[in-house]
């Protein structure tokens, strides 16, 4: 699986120093490539406890991603999936502390733990004072007592954040963390497994099934369960969470571990909120992306209880715009549609002449529709002449309902019919079609004008001309010929749409997206309607009176 | 392909409810669904222009999260990659539109176009004021005048937005507007489709290739080309970007397609300020998921020049989160490593029992290499041995570097050669186990007493307890028995070390993901270590001045 990077041992570099050239100098970074990657806030206030975290890169915006005013003094960063050296912690303790001390938040993997651990001690033999705190928030494996560390990271992160940016003692910060820790719980829920850089892509869910209870580096959940939709998979994290969750108001933290799509973040975020922890979860952070592993296909949430003492913690603004947000969950606001959105039906009326032509058109289509069909699958998907015959039918059938004697409210009734009647781009460009011929109508012109003055407006909006493969190849030149009769604009008509079949470029529509080869040597489908529509109408002639059927 | 919804028909729906959930009350939405899907500011003001845009849904966070102050006043949704109706489009005019009118900005495909076109002409029936632009920023099909409208569609939220909040008129906001389009270029890449809700995903990239100018709709790419690497990927983009960008300072919107990480937005970011358009790119809004294609791998940058007339626009702070600012590019800012990060290295001095001793155990371990792999294999990566003896390799190797007569000083730097020499978590927990050995001899342990401090030490940061199948098993009731004999602590080792071979549930390390089936009957390799240390120390009793190879 091809990624964009450039080699592999250069990824996490090159991409902190992407990140630090777009932080306006907001962050800078220690000279200790490759083996030591240090990012910290280059305003940081050393008579404030200094925050440090990190772990593994592949998990971003953590930890980088949260370095800034209110969350983190520095990050630490590792390669992928792994932890950093004990070196590079330390040099990160080191850069950003002073005399307040430092509180390092570690995620509960042996790496990390060893690594910040070692660095901890030896940061305490130069004086340093210094506090370490171990996130396990994870309620996946339960028979383990060193749970893993994941989202709910950033919850520590938050408080801790909060509470020393307000000048609080390094042991007011530490106990506020370790208050976190115990209380928060996460869970997470994968449809695919992450690829790590460099790596082959593990193909190890099965289709209909969903990892439950994973972890941050592409490891195996401890189950695979059965997957139909989202509200399942909420019923199922829920249930897990459950145990663990008391009966007050919390706050959830709605991570995307990488690639699943903002509208399976948003149904799953409303899928929480209507679950029976729905009514508990009273605050959300996210969804978004704050703890991811690569590019998973996975979702996990995190739950802390809302308190009096971490509530104002919890709800302080920050610097890093990768924290989304401590936010009320809300009801939908849903207002009323708007009145005058349904046009005014124009009053029936009757006319022998108009309704005749307007059958015999329609019928022409009606008759047309396997022909045009099969024309279009050469260009298109086939279906310009069930499109149209469906709208002539249609149109038919609402006969009785046109105002026949008025042609100004004739055209704008129909449009109104195919608009309503017609499905995709045609019916719309139908719409438009008639409703200007209506307006150039009222204005005094006569059919003729009035059919040129919407075929402009189709132009205009619709973006298309002559020679572009269209309708419009057809109809312009027999409503310019219109004048010298029926015989004449359909010998135009059928010239237009016999042209068509030599562009083998198309300007417009679906058509412009198919090679020149499939084009060469065909009509195109809409302008060849026209064609036999203007064709058919002289060779049939017909009595006014004949062919109704409909009243 | 799963996802995380519930009906398809609902998706759309239930993931702008769970949008409008989290607003904090800012965003409302119009009583139309399934049809009529429009969300708009709460906190609208009719005084001033209203910009009101949308299109099909997929590319989230876009429109819907661009709604608030200072850009959008209102999204109209369609379903996934599907246009919305004009009656839609039309609801959402008239719900957010009063005296100073509306903008509708439009990204320029057939089915956009016309039904916001024909909602137009409705509105303006109406007596609305309305002006409509048509976005088409792509630069990827050189021949057709219909580019499409993709990213680039963000700046003229932005400017078009800023102009609306200061109360410009609709004019002035409109031809703002235009001035983006004629001047905003974009290209995209992607090296992988996007998943189509509810349709098979297709496969149509090749292994080492990339599609380059592609849409937002999971439209093939105008051309498939070879991918390598990171750069490659910017330079062709830029190869196309530049025929089209003037001299002068310009903005770059990094878009995330969907589901590439932040690392690889982060290098491509990094690779445009370093490309031949570097110089140019003097701004920067994102890297950020902003108009996305569902989960499609792929990236696209647009391009806008900076005048003094558009910068403060485009500068402006807005509501929408979804917008990642615009900040100028920076270089990263290094500073250099903090001092003291090498401990200070102690004096070397002979001592030739201690020396061989060291040298002693070194042998045993190397030797037990081959053996030690096979037993980890069937628990772990099978590295054990190999860890171990490269470490004692290492050890020999520094001897003469040594503080031999100096106990204290030697636990120390025992511990620092082991850290610097020895990979992943056994050099840190030795590390941390002879730091801790030192300093307790430092305090007036005996041997024995140091060796039990730095095992404390290990259990308290490594988190791992006697019964966890680790080394601990064996070497804990080892140095328990240690007083009475070298003999005795071999026996207390050995039967520790078998006695792993009955713990199946192991609580720390790698060995903890590993099912009871693989464990059970094999002693933990580290266990296995320290027994087999112990009993060849008692049976080869060899004398002290014997076996020096380094020195």
């Amino acid at each position: 699986m091809p990624q964009f990077m450039n080699n592999r041992e250069d990824l996490v570099n090159e991409a902190l120093d992407g990140v630090l050239a777009n932080s306006e100098g907001k962050l800078a970074r220690l000279d200790g490539y490759p083996h030591i990657r240090v990012v910290y806030r280059a305003d940081r206030d050393k008579s404030k406890v200094a925050l440090v975290s990190g772990g593994g890169a592949g998990h971003e915006p953590a930890h980088v991603g949260f370095v800034g005013e209110g969350m983190l003094t520095a990050a630490v960063a590792g390669d992928v999936f792994a932890s950093p050296s004990v070196d590079a912690v330390l040099a990160g303790i080191m850069a950003v502390t002073g005399p307040a001390g430092c509180l390092l938040i570690v995620k509960n993997y042996t790496g990390d733990r060893l690594n910040f651990g070692l660095a901890a001690e030896r940061a305490r033999a130069f004086g340093i004072k210094i506090e370490m705190v171990i996130v396990d928030d994870d309620i996946a494996l339960p028979d383990l007592p060193q749970a893993r560390g994941v989202a709910g990271t950033l919850f520590v992160h938050k408080i801790a954040g909060a509470l020393a940016a307000q000048g609080s003692a390094l042991e007011t910060v530490a106990e506020a963390a370790r208050e976190v820790i115990n209380a928060v719980v996460s869970i997470g829920m994968s449809l695919d497994t992450c690829t790590v850089p460099g790596s082959p892509k593990e193909d190890r869910i099965k289709p209909g099934m969903a990892e439950l209870g994973l972890g941050i580096h592409g490891e195996a959940g401890v189950e695979q369960v059965a997957f139909s939709n989202a509200k399942e998979a909420i019923d199922r994290v829920v249930e897990r969470l459950s145990v663990h969750t008391g009966s007050g108001p919390h706050v959830a933290l709605v991570n995307n571990l990488g690639a699943t799509t903002p509208l399976e973040m948003s149904v799953l975020a409303r899928e929480l909120t209507q679950s029976r922890l729905g009514d508990r979860v009273q605050w959300m952070v996210g969804p978004a992306p704050m703890m991811t592993s690569l590019d998973m296909h996975g979702f996990s949430i995190s739950l802390l209880p809302v308190t009096k003492f971490n509530k104002a913690a919890l709800a302080s603004p920050v610097g890093p715009t990768a924290w989304p947000g401590f936010h009320p969950v809300g009801s939908v606001a849903i207002a009323p549609l708007p009145d005058g959105l349904s046009p005014i039906r124009p009053t029936p009326s009757i006319n022998e002449e108009h309704a005749s032509f307007l059958t015999r058109c329609c019928d022409i289509l009606i008759g047309l529709e396997s022909e045009l069909n099969i024309l279009d699958a050469k260009s298109g998907d086939g279906d310009t002449g069930s499109t149209l015959a469906a709208a002539a039918r249609a149109l038919k059938g609402s006969l009785d309902r046109l105002p026949l004697a008025d042609l100004t409210q004739l055209y704008r009734a129909i449009g109104l019919e195919l608009s309503q009647t017609m499905g995709g781009s045609s019916g719309v460009l139908l719409a438009i079609f008639f409703a200007a011929a209506g307006d150039a109508s009222a204005s005094g012109n006569d059919m003729i004008g009035a059919l040129k003055a919407g075929l402009d407006r189709v132009r205009e909006i619709g973006g298309a001309n002559p020679g572009d493969r269209t309708m419009i190849d057809a109809l312009l030149p027999a409503l310019d010929d219109l004048p010298s009769g029926l015989a004449l604009a359909a010998k135009a008509a059928r010239k237009g749409a016999d042209s068509t079949a030599n562009i083998t470029r198309a300007r417009a529509g679906r058509a412009s997206y198919i090679s020149a080869d499939q084009l060469l040597g065909h009509n195109d489908p809409g302008a060849e309607a026209i064609a036999q529509l203007f064709e058919q109408l002289v060779s049939e002639r017909k009595p006014t009176s004949g062919n109704r059927n409909s009243g």
